[in-house]
């Protein structure tokens, strides 16, 4: 209970029991709504996504106060500036994930899409058709524009989506998603569709992951930590995302300025993001050469080199230091970098399949054989000939906004759009067939 | 250790440390033998899937012997005759089994087969391929059978396989897999493409299902118990299987002769597979006529009828029993089914969502409205329109045979074949593209 002079921003928080209750209510209710999301058309769900475009930009103003006191309470509390800039949103932002429901509106309905199907020999009419999850939970941190993405996405697939953001953000999530609902329901489909979950205590995390039966899959998108607690403890289906321990490997064929830009632009175009490299492995016969210039390079653009004896030998000096063996299983997602020295392709592709994390790896060559032998052996959800780790991204690879880049083999592996929202499942139509014994 | 006056047909059993050393140094070696099945061609695949059938057929009299074995020790044991039969292996059944090998031979190569694909607007060359998963493992019960399907689609598939059997099919599992692995390695494959594991401990399943980072799947296919053990133990991935309590729901619209047989061909065919229905509901407006036909027809049959008080009404008497709330949820896998009257489609759709456990779901009706309305609502593996369910199955899906049918959303859903035992890369070709600011 609240005294009478206070006006709590919040409810009070909830006892154990309550919030499991609060938590698996909401599950029930997006049941519901997912039952008559899996049934709407195409043109009610595009039509929903224009009114919640059309929503956002109206009611901008209201969404960036709540944004306003979220940045207050940041503040206050000392959060980094590089944490209160990923926390804050702007007029422009707000039309940009705005916008970016306009594009998932433009992308096809993958609910309903034959997948496979045909007769059989006793005349057996088989389709395997796209159907969606059910209810999909999203766990995620700081960034408010994933709200509206996973919104957006989750109702093109017809899956109803229970967010669990960030206690940090969680003012702009509550704006966000109140406009997110009135314009659903005045497009006439369920409010429930979009629920934001208690997000003031882990627990309402661990009430998700395990409510099984009433939630199809939970998506983790933040850092290592949050995503090996999850996918530990959940008991619901989960997919793992986002650790990218990737590497780039200049071969002895390499085009070394081509090397040179698609190195650079792999390790400081956003280091902080899982697609970045942070390992570089440069083949023997162009070390001499190439090492230099790439740590000069990375000297200039303000990049540690962790670096191998090798390359101390060729490159030492100021912004290099010693890698250690923590180095190169390191995902530094800041301005660092491994660097070592291999004597051939299979070195690299041993190198890589120890201590890759299975995101994305790429090969700088001119050797046919080299890239094809790399493209087949190396195990990730991308490798890469000739061009910047940075380009695995949903947007990029064209599915819309990304709901998570899966390291994982089952079900789903690299940048996870609407196809990977969905299910299937077989229709089979006969005329009073019965199966012989056999 | 054993005495020297013995001389025991099983190595001593391990104790717990070396069991889990054991298992994990099987799993180490299927890893290393993965990478090769994984760049294996399809011709040399198909190849060893021939050799190992004619090996099969050249050394059956070891294969039948071994089994011999087990069953004398099922037989002094006091396993039931339909366990025993399920143990027991014929000439007739190695051929059989050897035949699958043929087939799976004959079906196209799911590793490498491009999935998705294009050029994007700046050049980058994308296509998406099937991958083998790696290495998976499979629990299964007692039919030696399983031995050489899951082989059979594991080297299709480029994956290696390790076998853990039932206790009871020890020998037999011996003499298959030691057959298989000598046709693999005069293939020119890796002997450990295929491997059994210790049977007879449960603890060997627990290290298997725990093997992070050595097995990249674990497809359990026995009874309810099994697959929930393993499931919610397992920190490797798992694919659910094969629990069926499959519905046939007669519409008030059906051809009352065609649902006969339907209902009788789905119950009757082999009450024991997971694709057996175990509940009838009728539409009100036909149960007058309808129930007491196929009430009858089960009498005959030697079905059992667990009816509700409109069945019992309309059909009491011999060989009919009411139904407890329990009867609608329970798998029988035998000579009984629940029936129940309904008065409505919504009604029978919604004690399907109530009850049933994702497989397979058949309408019987002449109305497009009805069925259509069934297909599109009812959230299972397989929905039927006048057919039985027991075509819910691998072999007649055109898949050759199967591993299982996963009864889960993810991944794979219905009866999985090769493609369900792969995952997909993204394989990016460029000329030295990198990516621009966002």
């Amino acid at each position: 209970m609240t005294t009478a002079t206070e006006t709590p921003k919040s409810p009070s928080p909830a006892t154990g029991d309550e919030l499991r209750e609060q938590v698996r209510a909401a599950a029930g209710r997006a049941r519901v709504a997912a039952v008559e999301l899996a049934l709407a058309t195409r043109r009610h769900k595009d039509d929903a996504l224009h009114a919640m475009a059309d929503a956002l930009r109206s009611r901008v103003a209201e969404v960036l106060a709540a944004n306003e006191e979220d940045l207050a309470t940041g503040r206050a509390a000392g959060l980094s500036d590089a944490l209160l800039d990923r926390l804050a949103l702007t007029e422009k932002r707000v039309a940009g994930v705005a916008d970016g429901l306009l594009t998932v509106a433009d992308l096809a309905d993958p609910v309903s899409e034959v997948l496979r199907g045909g007769v059989l020999s006793n005349g057996l009419e088989l389709r395997q058709v796209r159907v969606p999850l059910g209810v999909v939970g999203i766990v995620y941190e700081a960034r408010p524009n994933v709200t509206v993405d996973a919104a957006g996405l989750a109702l093109k697939s017809g899956n109803a989506v229970l967010l669990r953001g960030s206690s940090s953000a969680e003012r702009s999530n509550e704006a966000l998603v109140a406009v997110l609902r009135d314009a659903l329901a005045a497009s006439g489909l369920p409010r429930d569709t979009v629920q934001l979950l208690p997000c003031h205590d882990r627990a309402s995390v661990r009430h998700l992951i395990t409510a099984r039966g009433l939630v199809d899959l939970v998506i983790p998108r933040g850092g290592a930590g949050l995503i090996a607690a999850v996918v530990e403890q959940a008991t619901v289906p989960t997919i793992e995302t986002g650790v990218g321990n990737c590497h780039v490997y200049v071969d002895a064929a390499a085009d070394l300025d081509q090397a040179l830009r698609i190195v650079l632009n792999s390790k400081t175009r956003r280091p902080s993001v899982c697609n970045a490299a942070e390992t570089l492995l440069v083949h023997a016969d162009v070390a001499e050469e190439f090492v230099p210039r790439v740590v000069g390079e990375f000297r200039t653009a303000g990049v540690t080199v962790h670096g191998d004896e090798r390359v101390l030998a060729l490159a030492g000096g100021a912004g290099v230091v010693p890698a250690t063996e923590a180095d190169w299983d390191t995902e530094y997602l800041s301005l660092d970098i491994a660097v070592g020295v291999v004597d051939s392709l299979d070195e690299a592709i041993g190198h890589i399949a120890a201590h890759g994390s299975g995101h994305t790896e790429a090969i700088v060559t001119s050797d046919v054989r080299a890239a094809r032998q790399f493209t087949a052996r190396v195990d990730a959800a991308a490798v890469v000939v000739n061009a910047s780790t940075a380009f695995t991204d949903g947007g990029e690879f064209g599915m819309g906004a990304e709901i998570g880049i899966s390291t994982q083999k089952l079900h789903a592996r690299g940048p996870m759009g609407l196809a990977e929202l969905t299910s299937s499942k077989w229709v089979v139509w006969g005329d009073g067939h019965i199966r012989a014994e056999s």
